[in-house]
């Protein structure tokens, strides 16, 4: 395991050696066709909802500032979308068959995102104040339930067998969105958290809703039962891929990219990848960092913590070799992700170019 | 208009002259057996979420007590199973066959619960501090989004062409639940509430959710779109009745029948049904009521006042004809409600027992 140290901000790569060569022209170009295709039909979605809550989601969305004037937000990086059309070609289909999928993806998505910043209290999302902060609680909570019913509906008028279906992969995705993000809070309270139940809480926090992009298009488009369950296969693997890439970014992340501050997931005491690897690993470095935690768990000058506090936490993280952990563990799944492709039919170009996205996602610097 | 005042707690129908009579014995039994085949599901379906919200939905369901004992707790008059049970008996199926649907209707029915008492700051439910107050906001709100998406998880896993129907219609029910909810809050902050805005507003909050729980068995049992139509068309009536007699029992309801305080509806500046309609009355008693409730807004001592301060503004609510109006305003959909049951082919007797039923929302005292 790698004991050097490396400081906040340091231009390393977020997952060291091994990291594939990623075409860059073309993941920009599958991102920026998964968002024409998707955001007009998502803005339809969203003027159907009654006032104020059609305007509370487009702030959400960054479509509108605060004061309702036009903004030019960030949307996000808009993987699920992409994700969502390519899955349809996957099943012969064109990707305009994927776009009420991966709409009703992105709804159910930003459903959670409302509601999960209000339950732990997070004030700011993609540079922005969160909508509980800026339209209060009752609207984060009611939005976020009309985008939920938004999303089926979108789904369900579609009238067809192949949406019925589709209808109930995203369901259970949802599902296991929320049991996620009950693991997360009860975690939050516990000393102790395994790598098994970490991973467990990714996975239904992260890698369902991937896997349901996944197939949701080829879902649409008549693809059989173990083809789709083959497409959330790698779906699956690849958000658990994601979310470590996101653990490594919330620790050792550049603010300038991320949008968060520096060591994030430190300030807010989560227990991600490499904090529970660090702490199962043992040695030392683990012994101490775990002495440190547990204190700091209790410690009333935690918020006045310094730079340096943090940077010592993050140097035992890594010297315990919870970074280096971290960063195999998303090769890992990257590699079980991309494998899971060549057991799936499909056009040659298509498998590329989701191949391309897998190895986008393990790169990604945000 | 009737201009005589009744006290709070004087054994007037809530409903006066012309109400039907309604068969006690017949209701009771349809009460009973929705409550018999649906709970079991309804508690294996409960069972299915991860800890700790099986354990916070058991709580608020009433089957067990805020420590986790075994609790025998007031389910609520369940008056949607019933509906959804005869709804499938309308197609000419047993009763069994809506029993997913009626599960389904429980479990949105109580998705908006757990939400709307978070976002109205409802402390107390059926008796029972509410869930936000005994398991906290996030657990209220998490607990609320699993059970909705279990509700299509149910009716969705049956996995047929009625089911994805079914789930159609429950979408689009739940969408008018969260669209009334949003329209109760924004008028809230509003001085005036026309009679229209405050009927379309209990169409959404109140009429939807039982025009689907009219629907949702016939549909199951594969009756035709019109079909579905027409019984939703009862329920919507219905539930326009059962929310005008709600607002009745808000504010003359005896508090030992309603489980609620006295004036209740005053005491939360409810602009319910009886309230806009003496608002709308003209006239010196409804100019009266404006004023005061203009000064109400206001004032500081609102928290602090007697039970005689409202009884002054129940007089003069009851004065300017919003009882009465309100009170006929539930006969009439409960007439139009009957009425649309004549244009369904079915059974004479189940048209008998909705009927009975019918009857019962409009007299009832709770």
């Amino acid at each position: 395991m790698s004991l050097s140290t490396h400081t906040q901000g340091e231009t390393v790569p977020t997952v060291p050696p091994a990291t594939p060569a990623v075409d860059t022209a073309e993941v920009t170009a599958l991102l920026e066709r998964g968002r024409t295709l998707t955001t007009p039909v998502l803005k339809a979605a969203v003027d159907r909802l009654a006032p104020p809550m059609d305007t509370v989601a487009a702030y959400h969305f960054g479509w509108i500032d605060a004061l309702g004037n036009p903004a030019d937000g960030d949307g996000g990086k808009a993987v699920r979308p992409a994700l969502a059309l390519l899955s349809a070609e996957a099943a012969g289909m064109p990707p305009e068959t994927g776009v009420p999928g991966a709409v009703a993806v992105e709804l159910v998505h930003n459903f959670s995102l409302l509601h999960d910043d209000l339950m732990d209290g997070d004030e700011q999302r993609r540079h922005r104040d969160t909508v509980w902060k800026v339209h209060g609680p009752a609207q984060a909570i009611l939005v976020g339930d009309a985008l939920f019913a938004l999303a089926n509906e979108l789904l369900l008028e579609l009238g067809t067998v192949e949406a019925g279906r589709a209808t109930r992969r995203l369901t259970a995705a949802s599902r296991k969105l929320i049991d996620g993000q009950a693991q997360d809070i009860s975690y939050e309270h516990r000393e102790r958290v395994t790598v098994e139940e970490c991973l467990a809480m990714e996975g239904n926090k992260t890698g369902a809703l991937l896997a349901c992009a996944c197939s949701i298009g080829a879902v649409l488009g008549g693809a059989d039962e173990r083809t789709a369950d083959t497409l959330e296969a790698y779906g699956y693997h690849l958000g658990l891929a994601f979310q470590a890439v996101d653990d490594l970014l919330g620790i050792w992340g550049d603010p300038e990219s991320t949008g968060k501050q520096t060591w994030s997931d430190l300030r807010q005491r989560k227990k991600s990848l490499p904090v529970v690897a660090a702490l199962a690993a043992g040695g030392p470095a683990s012994e101490k960092l775990g002495e440190l935690l547990a204190a700091d768990a209790k410690s009333p000058d935690f918020d006045a913590f310094s730079e340096e506090e943090f940077a010592t936490r993050a140097a035992l993280i890594e010297e315990a070799g919870g970074r280096e952990w971290t960063a195999q563990e998303a090769r890992r799944q990257h590699a079980v992700a991309v494998e899971a492709l060549h057991r799936v039919e499909m056009p040659q170009r298509v498998r590329d170019q989701l191949t391309a996205l897998a190895d986008f996602v393990v790169v990604r610097r945000r």
